[in-house]
């Protein structure tokens, strides 16, 4: 990344980042300057907060999640980490160090829960006994808690990780397949609604280059790996070819998923008009929210299970 | 390709091609009744001929304007080829030996032309004195000089080796740049107008690895190499990025490209309520047709470099 003699497009101090699709070069402090713009920048357009109101932050332990963290905090929110324990494996030890590393540099508490003592199953199970794909239930899952923890913290809105890569790859996967409805609702807000709290992508116009840049600029105790649960999945590949694209042709992301947001309206309120989940109270069209009925399922799954294998005893 | 024991998924005979966008595998002649099959689909679905009427085929050389006409000629349509020679090095000779081998194999006539004698100028010069990319001048010579001489020939309908990854890939490249008007346009078949010669895409249906398939199977006598003044080209970045999806997730190139036409109207005809070029008639919604500016401003080009030319005599 780094070239002898670059110089930061801003201060003309030695540079060390460098990113094309801007056509910038950037020293550690202005590469701050510029991401907190960004950032800014969002959550203004965006309409994403009020400026300092208090925010949960989603803390997979990641680079994305450490760095929206970190940048929420330096620019004055009140913020709170919440970190979910998926339970996936030697991933989760990592993550949850990360985390918690995380939370001890800026102060800031850090809640924490296993997936496993919420839910009353590990995700694994929710998976078998819906026999659906994985990282749609664990999506799911993960929604679920972070927008009921969110909630039972008492505050309104959770911030994600989420960058323009994310954005733009299932942006461009969206369009390949005209998932209409998908395509309405991409926006880096959701509003908030009774019973669900606002969710905001604070980094939705920083590239992953940037926000890796940014990890490394500030050193961030970041988790190393991948989810080993990840295989099969198809955003990685539209996020893959999307960031070829722009590697081609710099730029190319950026123009692509703002130009998109720049043309479209705010979705409609999420669950307008939901009634509640008739087991935990959250908004949802059926009798039982998604998440219920994927442990109710599972719970049967179970039962099942212990018959039988009581079946086969006697 | 070919993978010793695999069976034809047509006659259960022995395989020789494999299309994973489709999960089929082919031998040489059910390859033959696939591709001519879906030649005629796209034929009768966008209305693209009526069965046998004559066709002036544009022949480029390469193996996707060999493939159509071959396709074309074994349907039962009259055709004759048409070579445009436009003068781009070493890439010439091939070319034309190509298309002149071609037509004595179908024994159908073949009309060639040399686009620096029909316009007076090399493609260098048209090129250089309008400060254009090279792409875009030459293309829009060759489709000028198509629609014309297809006319001048008695024809009405002009088909091009056009296939599912060219069409593909340029509808990635009008979607990421949301390209309105050419989402619009894109479509394969230019209706007929005064003036103006249906342009069809026979080939529209069927990849690139079907067509080289294809023309392997039928040893046409393709003209290897590519164009060397491609260079610069973005098109090919999204057909590579397009291909790359495809071979991850086999199908993914086909439904886009065939969904984007299912929901979508026919374009309106083309330059409707145009006027004539004064120059040479062809319909514009300008004073002069883009050719013929392009041209008149490569001859003022060239009269100028003659006077300077003469000044520095005196």
């Amino acid at each position: 990344m780094t070239n002898p003699g670059m110089k930061c497009t801003r201060c003309r101090g030695p540079a060390r980042h460098r990113f094309p699709s801007h056509n910038a070069r950037f020293c550690d402090e202005c590469l701050d300057v510029f991401f907190r713009g960004q950032v800014a920048k969002a959550i203004k357009k965006y309409r994403m907060a009020p400026p300092g109101g208090p925010m949960m932050i989603a803390v997979s332990g990641g680079k994305d999640s450490l760095a929206v963290w970190r940048a929420l905090h330096d620019m004055g929110y009140e913020t709170a980490g919440l970190h979910l324990d998926l339970g996936l494996g030697e991933f989760a030890a990592p993550s949850l160090a990360a985390a918690r590393a995380m939370a001890r540099r800026l102060g800031r508490p850090l809640h924490v829960y296993s997936f496993q003592e919420l839910a009353g199953h590990a995700m694994e199970d929710v998976v078998r006994a819906n026999r659906r794909n994985f990282c749609s239930v664990c999506g799911t899952m993960k929604r679920y808690w972070l927008n009921r923890l969110t909630l039972e913290h008492g505050f309104d809105t959770v911030a994600t990780g989420h960058q323009l890569d994310d954005e733009a790859g299932r942006l461009l996967g969206n369009m390949l397949h005209f998932h209409d409805q998908y395509l309405a609702n991409q926006w880096p807000v959701l509003e908030a609604a009774p019973g669900l709290a606002r969710k905001i992508k604070p980094l939705c116009r920083l590239s992953e280059a940037e926000v890796r840049a940014y990890a490394k600029a500030h050193d961030l105790p970041v988790a190393q790996g991948k989810c080993p649960r990840s295989k099969g999945a198809t955003l990685p590949y539209y996020q893959e070819a999307m960031q070829w694209l722009d590697d081609k042709m710099p730029g190319t992301m950026h123009n692509f998923y703002l130009e998109f947001l720049r043309r479209k309206q705010p979705p409609a309120p999420p669950l307008a008009g939901a009634a509640r989940c008739a087991s935990c109270g959250a908004p949802t069209f059926g009798q039982e929210c998604t998440a219920c009925r994927l442990l109710a399922k599972t719970e049967a799954w179970k039962q099942a299970l212990w018959e039988r294998g009581h079946a086969t005893d006697a």
